[in-house]
């Protein structure tokens, strides 16, 4: 078993073995729904891996990364609500199968059971790990907020994207690796480093999110093929594609995000991948990855640790910009 | 001015100079409105109370006391859109001058800033007053899913429903309490006393906001009235009368209750009023208050402390115990 597969079992046992069997039955249900129902478990990794890349005790922070997973499922929990989205991870959203006022009020518990986590650790450990937690979590709330606004602002730019990418997405990968290196006690630069390493990757990691959205496998990613370009999300692709087209391009691709009557899903999806391929934006969104790959490398280069250890998140990191789910 | 005028003062100079105006500017606008609205602030008092009860740097409680404050509105701008409320202390609520999905997000915001706030206190008092806190924000939550519940739920009691109003309200009351008196770093036993009289305090003041809802002056206390009896609300009133009514009263509360064809509002108010009138419903619960009122009173009566400070939180309780908003 590799040192990932180690850790891996570790959450996913620990995760296990948290019963979320509180009552009301009906608050607590939809928890551990959410919870049991699998993930990459990515955040917690991340949170284990820093840790042991500073040469800490992993077992002080497995807490704290369980706090993390249980608050990036609230904000899925939440998210679905608004996106109305119906499937995540193959499954019916919480907020579908039982209903909104049960979602926001699960999601909500959900939130109150991260913090309750992140205090079980060492006494000393707790200030900084709920500072690093907190920050993150208001500025994901400002990345979801974006992303809503988004939806009705014809005028969003690539750089307003990424901006909001960086708050939705990449900070809580960040804070998790950052946590990690907290309770591993790090130099402060290395600290720094290593969120930076995170923000990086997590940039990397939602372009990937985005193209795997149309260029991914239902089955194995567990969401609808072109659920973004249904849903009228601006992407990275959709964006870069309007930057770049010419004027018919532009105009059409305008035409089919905006259209009142609206278009067939399946065929306003593959009217858009049309002009996605004739554009050569699968190619420009991968080109997009690997500067974001390689300037999170370039960050992990710096850090202070052992060189067998950066190569264990090295290696995560590429697994990460590889997968097809 | 009095110290209990002095505190309150401190709480809302703090409050004004809080301008949650982040970005995006949608996010906040609904926090800082909600921040800003007023209302009694006695969450944060209480806290403040119980730390100068026992001695402590009341300056040292202020922003987790605020954090409580946060935190109390948050709740309310969630269940505002769980019960379609449309008023709130005389305003539109925030899911109806914006929307449901702002509304989720800039509270799901608003519980992050509470953790925030909660944070700038004493580095050694940080884990106490978070695990106080933690737990009673899950309460809360559980207190809010039974609430729900019992809107569909035909068998509940009056039992069921303190329990219910116990998490809803009074553990925050409590644990405002219990985070001032551990700034203050009281005795272990103390601490649980002040509690418990924060608990009895809470449950008094349910009763009273329930006694409101339906006796109260609109203009004074900011919402409709019986605007409770409108939304089917099980309430002390409600269950206390269905308790000790003839067959014929509770048939016709229930019919009133259940009738699919939607009686009017007003005429629906008066004809619930009626009976509770003729139940004495109104002396029974007020009764019921006076007990809770005196349970508290023990409970600070056997607290170690000076006389006279004692004496500002039994005044504190008398005035919540006779107000009319």
């Amino acid at each position: 078993m590799t040192k990932i597969e180690h850790f891996q079992q570790q959450i996913n046992d620990l995760i296990k073995s948290q019963q979320f069997d509180g009552n009301p039955k009906a608050l607590y249900e939809p928890i551990a729904y959410t919870m049991h129902q699998g993930g990459k478990r990515l955040r917690p990794l991340l949170a284990l891996l820093a840790c042991d890349l500073f040469g800490g005790d992993t077992d002080k922070v497995l807490y704290p990364a369980l706090a993390v997973e249980v608050f990036h499922n609230f904000t899925l929990v939440h998210d679905d609500i608004m996106d109305k989205a119906p499937l995540r991870r193959g499954k019916e959203t919480v907020y579908k199968k039982w209903n909104s006022d049960i979602a926001i009020l699960s999601g909500d518990t959900m939130f109150a059971l991260a913090y309750q986590y992140t205090l079980k650790t060492d006494t000393a450990l707790i200030p900084g790990i709920l500072q690093v937690f907190s920050k993150a979590a208001i500025e994901v709330c400002e990345g979801q907020q974006m992303d809503m606004e988004f939806e009705t602002d014809s005028e969003v730019t690539l750089v307003d994207y990424l901006d909001m990418i960086r708050l939705k997405t990449a900070v809580l990968l960040g804070a998790s690796l950052e946590i990690g290196a907290l309770v591993a006690s790090a130099k402060k630069q290395d600290v720094k480093a290593i969120y930076d390493f995170g923000i990086a990757l997590g940039m990397a990691f939602q372009l990937k999110d985005d193209l795997l959205d149309v260029y991914g496998n239902q089955d194995d990613f567990g969401k609808v093929s072109g659920g973004d370009i249904a849903a009228n999300k601006k992407t990275f692709l959709l964006l870069k594609a309007l930057e770049i087209a010419d004027k018919a391009d532009h105009d059409q691709l305008t035409k089919l995000y905006n259209s009142k009557n609206p278009i067939a899903e399946a065929e306003k999806i593959s009217a858009v991948k049309a002009i996605y391929e004739k554009l050569e934006i699968k190619q420009t969104v991968e080109a997009a990855m690997e500067d974001y790959y390689q300037q999170a490398i370039r960050f992990l280069r710096n850090v202070d640790a052992s060189e067998d250890k950066k190569e264990d998140l090295a290696s995560f990191a590429s697994f990460l910009y590889t997968r097809n789910y």
